[in-house]
């Protein structure tokens, strides 16, 4: 299995409402092979998509039961202390939670959580350690 | 926000059973940048992350509390049919749940699911809509 993940699909409620929130909070383009029932952020050589959470649990033949944490978490990772707070800021403008504001963490860097509207959480980080290249990507050893 | 993501963390109950089946299920190969308590596999300009399923929670100052479907799910898109039953096979003999064999899906692909030891599930699929390049990425319009 080569060392690649292809997407991500976060399950929602309102698919529609999750779509606007990522366009407008996060201010992403949605993919034009989006389609109806599905929602496709292309991310640079892979993919975030948005799917019904009931459509998810059924794809995968599961129960769509559950709550409380996910035990996942997704970052977007800056160039900046003050890019944290700005789009923590955002996000929690346009329908998004502020989890957690931006602070010092022990490992150096600066970082604060945002929830989407179905509560899947969002570390918006800075890490001097790792930095980004002009596409925003990090490329460790 | 840039169109991007950077990290993708999946809390663990055991870190070292973790990082060894996304090592020996997943063929994968652990950063040299991971340290004591987090580690990282490098995705091609992304990271992903195992780390303790409470240190995660604490760290976004949420109740670790959580059980039943995530409403998340990574997906591993493959080149042929035959390597999306070599995948969840190869997943299920080292630590891995099958989840759902693989079967051709409504959208025109052929797909199923396989669980890590914690649960957190991943697609295998093989999409002939999506062409990957040489790198195993998938670019969307």
């Amino acid at each position: 299995m080569e060392q690649r993940l292809t997407v991500v699909t976060l399950g929602v409620a309102d698919l529609e409402r999750s779509a606007r929130f990522y366009e407008q909070a996060l201010g992403w383009k949605r993919s034009a092979q989006s389609q109806d029932g599905v929602v496709f952020f292309s991310l640079g050589g892979w993919v975030l998509s948005l799917f019904g959470r009931d459509d998810l649990a059924a794809d995968a033949g599961v129960s769509v039961e559950g709550s409380g944490f996910s035990g996942i978490a997704l970052a977007h990772n800056v160039r900046s202390q003050g890019e944290v707070d700005a789009v923590l800021a955002q996000a929690a403008q346009h329908g998004g939670r502020l989890v957690k504001a931006g602070e010092k963490a022990s490992w150096g860097g600066y970082s604060g959580y945002f929830a989407d509207p179905d509560g899947h959480l969002f570390e918006v980080a800075h890490n001097p350690f790792w930095p980004l290249d002009e596409r925003g990507q990090v490329e460790l050893g």
